[in-house]
């Protein structure tokens, strides 16, 4: 048994089962490890590609997902989605293939800082010193991953890879085999005290508070439930954060709103409250700076309590306070199902309800729509039940490789990637992925040709005329981007919308079909 | 006139008058003051689109290129290929907006160690403190990226670029307009002393010796000409660097063969030399290292001497090694005009003969053929005059961004892309950049839809069955990539070609069309 075999079958023993990868020469032995590991591999053709799949799939698996990427730059290539990986506290396991330890210091063209380039985004970084330390490793590697959680990345030098290792001993892949699925659940089981729960259920108690929930309290269906008994039963107002990791919505869960983008609507909102009450979320601060304006959200006069910190179990908080706030008045109001688009040409807001209109009951949505995604968070609260999945680090060109690591940990769950044309440039090789993996995933381009969001920038700070260099640099509409014909070159197929009716028909068509497909929906 | 402005007029006055940009809300005051600036903006779609196309411009134009990205994440996704860059000692000035200094520390979604991603590929990074330090930060890096050469990542934080500024004085401006132009060719200054044009100049004498030339000795036709005086003059045997940033070729110069790609290949080849002399380059060592293999390529017994190191004048030490050796006996050959393809159905001989046979007079061939271009090197040697640009760090995605530049930095020469569709994918985002420009770029696609070099090292590694994981890791072919239909969907008017013939015929058309053009050659 060499290392990189060691290595992988303690990967499978951890539960570590879907590797994405994109492999080079120095990973050859551990591709070759694979066989026989149980660990599946899945191709990406852009380490962005796999990073962002390994985010989306153990959003949804509530196992980490495992990465093989390719020396320094192939790394390097992948870090903007484990950036967002990071940000949203997704468990992910990095393993990097690296020169031979004999062959350092000497100036190949791929010698690089590895783990320089693995530092910014990793909780845990290694570099393995030997063949027989590679077991070890990555069960090392697995605990970080799901303590933290985060990114945890293992640099395998090629020689310890295919060098001579004993087989991972019992007690090695017993601690290997208990860590991963046990620690990403006990990572959320620090739990919030009494006084911060009395604290807590006495301030939602005032007479206009808000529950501003992260996503520790919105991926769970219960927690989402419970928050909805909570507002009931006190009369504040639910927040969603703007940006949660991972959301339950729809069905009878209470309709949630979230926390506006701009740091002035947002703090126009929280305006006027009584108490602004944290649960598993920190406190707002807003994504950019402007002049002028703080970067707190929450105005400097409103008190703020912490009910649970992200990483504390927010799903017992949340029961605890409703225990003490007693009863809701009456039942929860029933579905109020999704809006409906006006009929014509789209609009953002046509494009947002026609998706919320289309998706089934149990989908997983991954939304990059950025500016397109406006209209879709108001349509689909009142939708069928699904798992919401939002950017979480800002770090544009994630949706499409997120939708399809979605879609390999649920393979019977349509998942709809509702996704701004700008970033979806960033990772389109995603679409060859899920066309060779034959993954149930419909993409919905809203092809604004622009870089939306910097226009709306631009017009909030004055600027009428945006000038010779502005203009182009947020143009993507000279020439267009033809998304039927990239999509179809990767072996997706595809069709252009151009009104309401051909959206929700093409909509309907994609859904009910197996496979991957890609609307363009001109908006 | 604030930060932003007095920045980017300093650029300007380096001489650094084009930005590959990809900017987004933090860099919004830098693209505002890239009006009336001077410094041509050109937007990609992918970041590491902007840092290829800054080493390919760079690379041609002989001066530094500038390169705009946004935050931490954008930083990331240019990374692979400002390796390249560094590794090809590129003069790349890469300028990162940042958060506003004030907005720090407080966990905003795209807050990151920039830093941090910055240091493992830059011999300079700094953080400006101020406003009114931006104009001399600026002049700093081109010092910086101009001196090493490399790449110099200055980062801007928001209110540095909004803040109120004094125009950057005289001095300042003085020092930065003197300083990039001057110093791109400084770098290559450092005089060689007399005992090591003596004691190469006895090895090249010697019965067998090789001159092992870089990019410094190869990038400019009087280096290559010398050189092949010399050989003329010593029956010494001329190398090219295996990877070399830049080289002259065709028409007149003499026909330098490459060193080989692995390593045994390479350690035969110089097998037998009674000496190795350097110019220009390290000695060599393999790409990747293998069990049992030394990483040093040079056999133990071969004598080695140092003609010139990278940045030292390789041109004037070969100048003064001619004066030594004496003149060649008889004149130099006359050129030998290029391969011409076999007819029939494509190979990869067949596809390197057909881009050899149709290059005209001055093209800029852009490299990034891996097993693909085997057969270019050959063929193109007795083509018309033309410089060739090569993978320099072995990051892939490089070529069709580098050929972009090149084409920015050289608008009166036809480029072409001799291209691998595994790299291509990595940066295909490219072709767009070129569509919008107008850019005169061919690309050519060997499409043999796998990751062959791959399969060519478990072919080397002894493995005959690469079982059930490896072998879908290196098959690009299922779904197969339709790079007619992905090129069109940017913008670039593309073709498939499957015989010598066709081929021919479609370079033809590409190569006397301006504007990009894409041939499929699937071989």
């Amino acid at each position: 048994m060499n290392g990189a075999e060691s290595l992988l079958r303690s990967a499978a023993a951890a539960g570590l089962d879907v590797c994405f990868a994109n492999p080079g020469t120095t990973e050859l032995d551990l591709v070759r490890a694979l066989d026989g590991s149980g660990v599946r591999p899945i191709l990406g053709l852009f380490e962005g590609v796999c990073t962002g799949a390994a985010d989306g799939f153990a959003r949804m698996a509530g196992r980490p997902a495992l990465v093989l990427l390719h020396l320094g730059p192939g790394l390097a290539n992948g870090l903007a989605n484990l950036h967002n990986a990071a940000k949203g506290r997704t468990p992910v396991v990095v393993l990097v293939g690296d020169h031979a330890t004999t062959h350092r210091g000497r100036g190949a063209p791929l010698e690089a800082d590895v783990e320089g380039f693995a530092r910014p985004v990793s909780c845990w970084v290694r570099t393995s010193a030997a063949p027989e330390a590679l077991a070890r490793d990555l069960g090392d590697a697995v605990d970080a991953a799901t303590t933290a959680p985060g990114v945890a990345t293992l640099v395998v030098p090629a020689d310890c890879a295919w060098g001579e290792a004993e087989p991972a001993g019992e007690a090695v892949r017993a601690r290997v085999a208990g860590g991963a699925v046990a620690r990403t659940a006990a990572a959320l089981t620090g739990r919030v005290d009494d006084r911060a729960i009395a604290d807590a259920a006495g301030a939602l108690r005032g007479p206009a508070a808000t529950l501003l929930l992260g996503a520790d309290a919105l991926a769970s269906p219960e927690a989402v439930t419970i928050a909805g008994r909570v507002a009931a039963a006190t009369e504040c107002r639910l927040l969603a954060e703007t940006f949660p990791a991972r959301m339950e919505r729809g069905g009878y869960l209470p309709a949630i709103p979230k926390l506006d983008y701009f740091p002035q609507d947002a703090t126009r909102t929280l305006t006027g409250s009584s108490a602004l009450v944290l649960a598993g979320v920190p406190a707002p601060v807003s994504f950019f700076a402007y002049p002028g304006v703080p970067s707190e959200i929450a105005p400097p006069e409103l008190p703020v309590h912490v009910l649970s910190a992200p990483g504390q179990d927010a799903l017992d908080a949340l029961r605890r306070v409703a225990e003490r706030v007693g009863p809701p008045d009456g039942a929860a109001p029933p579905p109020a199902g999704p809006g409906e688009p006006a009929p014509g040409p789209l609009t953002l807001a046509s494009v947002g309800a026609a998706v919320a209109a289309a998706q089934p009951e149990g989908a997983v949505v991954v939304d990059e729509g950025i500016t397109a995604s406006a209209g879709y968070w108001a349509a689909s609260a009142g939708a069928p039940r699904h798992t919401l999945l939002a950017l979480t680090g800002g770090a544009i060109g994630w949706g499409p490789p997120a939708a399809t690591g979605a879609a390999v940990a649920c393979p019977d769950r349509p998942v709809i990637n509702l996704q701004a044309d700008g970033s979806a440039m960033y990772t389109l090789q995603a679409l060859w992925t899920q066309a060779r993996e034959g993954l149930d995933v419909t993409t919905v381009i809203v092809a604004n040709r622009a870089y939306r969001i910097l226009e709306v920038e631009m017009a909030r700070a004055g600027i009428d005329d945006p000038g010779p260099a502005l203009a182009p640099l947020t143009d993507l509409g000279t020439p267009g981007l033809d998304w039927v014909a990239l999509a179809t070159g990767m072996g997706v197929p595809a069709v252009q919308a151009t009104t309401s009716e051909e959206l929700l028909a093409a909509l309907g068509r994609a859904v009910a079909e197996p496979g991957p497909h890609l609307v363009e929906a001109v908006a």
